[in-house]
């Protein structure tokens, strides 16, 4: 990794100025890999200096003082012409064609929105799930001509259930999953939620979350066949999504059937703590120390106290145990707008770095 | 009634000055058929004025001015002599002894604790699910001597859910439910949760919650046979309990196996709108206008805005769709401190009335 | 009054579909004199019913049954023509212009948009503070050449101050305010405040919101003198406010200067409970029992316990006690959507029916 | 320093279980100059691993490895024997006479305890407010014959105050102090106050809290003179403090006379931003790099956004604007449980350390 340390991939962030772009900026500030050197965001910005444009709403940090003086460009590849990789934060009613746009223009775009996740030959990637759905890149140029490529992250949601089940699924089979959602107000962008729809409530609905998680678990938990495409794992899934009235990270409540019935719940914790895919080996920049971490405690993961696990990249499990109707239930968390969004696509695109698909 | 009406049938409060017995006291507050004659608590308040030993902790209301003056005694039926009643918010730790000595003193005891509800010869009791478990009675009294019983209710998170199931249970039969819960601070009493501990968190376990949840939903959903005893409903619960930052209501998500396969949404939904048992027919003072209320938008019901459906004693439903694992789910909300608390007993004892339990 | 209950007076809700606009349909629902014939908002709304263009956002109720079938009609005299009374909830921007429509179209405009707040010949009104400031009507009319009118309420944070000041402006002069307010998220309207900005957070800023306090203030416990106009009175105000987690009431700290040096805390508390205004005095329909109430606990009044005091048209007052720099200082608390603007609006509209103002 | 890097001075943390106690706890991890080596709280713990005693609260961090594997022990010098300084996180019901015993064993103790705070021979301490009040040690050793000594820190609501104050008293004299907070509920401790009492709740009363800001700040701000002890600054402070649902961090509204007339806003902003007391230059190593940052946006400091500025330990000022009664007004935020308290006593003993104090 020497000589890219030395030079770095020069990157644009697109949708700059929302809460998913600003987790971006502040998440690729210092990176050893990748350089920003572009924001692109609402036309009408004009080029003035992102500072001028954009009211920082991250609580951890300030803004960072090179992002301050970028200018905010269209989100064109014109407008952003140096640029080798674009990580979108572009709401789903726009990403669309400007995603395409980029990939036609022989970029490769990390988008955290969901216009492309479901597609036929697009990734749905977590390296530490599904690091070999890259393979669909190739497929994905070659169909559609794009010199450039997208790959997507998973909806924030879904994130942390398909880290939980992937070691279970390797070891053990996965076959139900019954999944009850206690999601944080960032989770819906910002404005987002107006706080007198929130303080002191609890809301049972959140507009196509529960289809989200439903059939993007299917997609990352199944396979890429070379010459067949993407097949779906045979897992029935079924989502209740909740709003609740905490910042960061969603918290979440699982019964899974296993597909064998003699499994211990000292083997299934042994299966998340000795977790080590080929993604984690590589120890890549943004990836945790620990892809997974069990408490042991009766009353964790909790929202607050987890959420910042691993700088937010590490999903938090705990209170396994046996459940009447599946096999087992437990819970886990995951930090929605990091691991579930930001810090996930940047995590992508150092798994194609790795992979030698970076820079094209 | 119009006797009963003239003579009301004086009662007192155990644990008078908690939070649930604080609930107890505003729900007696002009009450048709019961007159509030007495205060129970510690025996260090030793006869001071309720207002004098007691912070007042309800938001909706003040201190009612007759409990105000009224003294605390000790929770002794010699203390409270000529109370034919007693409605009961002692904490489990001290509600055995005493409540079985009210009992043996020839009170009915209305209870809110958790130690007799599994007792085979108490019912664990809502006129409008299990109103003929009252017929335990006759054998409790007989079997223990007493010239006075026990009635509990259930535990607040299991009251919306067995209000939920009933009428499906007599319609369709109910086999399987996995239920998930996000409960109010309101729940672990006062002084309850740290404010430390749930600002911006969630936190998914309650302590001995869950059991509860499990095995008094088959208890209340089950019969009472005559020389049998109670035998449980089969069927096999499994519950996931969660403390979120809310005031009051406890918002439930259930997935549910029916006893059939080929009942459709517009059945399910037709017979809870329906349900009209014959408690709900007595039209008993504490009782609302409708057990159940099934909401039809989107996103309901809500903690916040569904809490007070029926002064707090109609359970909300909501969400109905078909779940692909088990049958169908859904989304319940009751009001934990009334009708999952003190209005739930009060409930009780006015079901006791009608029948001509009370006074003994 | 015999009359106006047999025949009530025609009234619209201008700004229907907004918090303050619902807050005005809730509280006109069976009003004794005025009649809810007309709802008017934006004109894209086109005469569908009520409750197809409105989300509910008020918690204690849902939306009444008679409002949810009316048609919501463009803000217009032609478009409300038998209309005798407005209650204008609309927004600033564009209050101004169509509040004048009304006024000029012979309308009683009862407003609670700022526009008009400080004009010399439109009363800033509470009739417990200022009720014969309706004289400047005349003068209005005349002026204008308005066959109606147009009679403002109180900024929300002004008005439990003004409510506060006034006793003790007649009784002992006031010469000098200070005041930090800690405002609820209601008050920034629907959707206000996103959650992300204010949970777990406090905000010591509301654009304008100073200035408001500071010279409302002075003109509302001025005088109006004929030929003359609005004579503010000398009292110097500086205010401090705040935004907090809070969902409805505003609590407010103030220290004040009184005219005299010799006044005790008894004097005072006295001024406050004793305090029964003229208008207080005609029992108006939304008039509370008490104008204010003192509490003498240490830690009242407090924003979720008081608020609903009254129905909401109480301020508490507590927390009386000498202050080092100025002579005292104390807390106040007023309910911001009713006291401070929907009903403090059916109130001023209650008093120009009681003066005779009404119908014109 | 090379020295004491080397051989750091062994400490202990006396009420090591609680809230404070744990924030000694994590900012004495890896500290350069001293070396955690005991930890005192209740005897009933009977030098138990503190894991096992210890429910960690703290959200930021887990317990450090190094305390959780660390007996217990009873808060005396006996059980503490190799300590040289102690941190006191005792309550104020104990720490009176435990911190006594220590001073009198040769041990500096460095109280967050409210007891000796205004005792005349012991120093109220934050080095850059009055960083020369240590020289009351030697007179409180001399007088009392204690080989060691207790110094104090301030309030945690005292503490931003007259961190803003100090560099205007220098440069224009201030006489009177008007100030209004917004407490976190973390300055209650642990439980501290209950989740019920405050959620969607402002509270506008804390017990002790207003007396204590109105004399420490006179305390603080006054002069150690030889000979005469300490005289108390002549300035007139009048508090009001009131708690809201926030985390961490109190925020104050200030308004204040200045010693002169003439002076400009910019004139006081550069007072602040150019402010380098002799322990800022020492570079301390728990001196955060700016003792106080202004905030030029309208809306900052914020209880969450800027708490953590200067890892806790800067306080954040903002708009300031003139108060039309006293000269100023303007807002400053600080971190109650580190600035305002363990990190407080910490640079306090860092001071010591520095100015030749310590090792005793």
């Amino acid at each position: 990794m020497e000589t890219q340390e030395r030079k770095r991939i020069p990157v644009a962030v697109l949708g700059a100025t929302g809460m998913v772009g600003q987790r971006f900026i502040e998440l690729l500030q210092d990176h050893p890999w990748f350089e920003l050197v572009g924001l692109g965001a609402s036309e009408k910005h004009n080029g003035r200096p992102y500072a001028e444009v954009t009211a920082w709403r991250l609580t951890g940090s300030d803004m960072p003082v090179g992002a301050a003086q970028m200018p905010v460009v269209a989100c064109t590849p014109e407008a952003l012409p140096d640029v080798k990789v674009v990580f979108s934060a572009l709401p789903g009613e726009i990403a669309g064609e400007i995603e395409q746009a980029f990939a036609q223009a022989g970029v490769a775009v990390f988008s955290n929105a969901k216009n492309y996740r479901m597609a036929p030959d697009v990734p749905l990637l977590i390296p530490e799930v599904n690091a070999n759905h890259i393979a669909a890149v190739a497929q994905q140029r070659k169909q559609r001509g794009w010199p450039g490529f997208i790959i997507t992250n998973a909806n924030c949601a879904t994130t942390p259930l398909v880290m939980a089940l992937k070691p279970l699924q390797l070891a053990f089979g996965v076959t139900k999953v019954l999944i009850t959602t206690l999601q944080s107000i960032s989770g819906a962008g910002y404005p987002g939620l107006p706080s007198y729809d929130i303080l002191d409530n609890a809301i049972p609905y959140i507009s196509g979350e529960e289809e989200k998680l439903e059939c993007e678990t299917q997609k990352m938990l199944g396979e890429w066949r070379e010459g067949q495409g993407f097949v779906d794992a045979p897992i029935v899934v079924s989502a209740h999504c909740n709003r609740v009235a905490t910042r960061e990270a969603h918290l979440e409540c699982a019964s899974i059937e296993l597909g064998r019935n003699d499994v211990s719940p000292e083997e299934i914790i042994a299966a998340w703590e000795n977790y080590r895919p080929a993604s984690q080996q590589a120890q890549l920049p943004t990836a945790p120390e620990h892809t997974l971490i069990y408490r042991h405690e009766l009353d964790r993961p909790q929202t607050l106290r987890d959420r910042d696990a691993g700088h937010g990249m590490t999903v938090t499990l705990g209170r396994l145990r046996r459940c009447p109707i599946l096999s087992y239930k437990f819970v886990m968390l995951g930090h929605n707008t990091i691991r579930g969004a930001a810090g996930g696509s940047i995590l992508n695109a150092e798994w194609c770095v790795q992979q030698g698909l970076l820079p094209l």
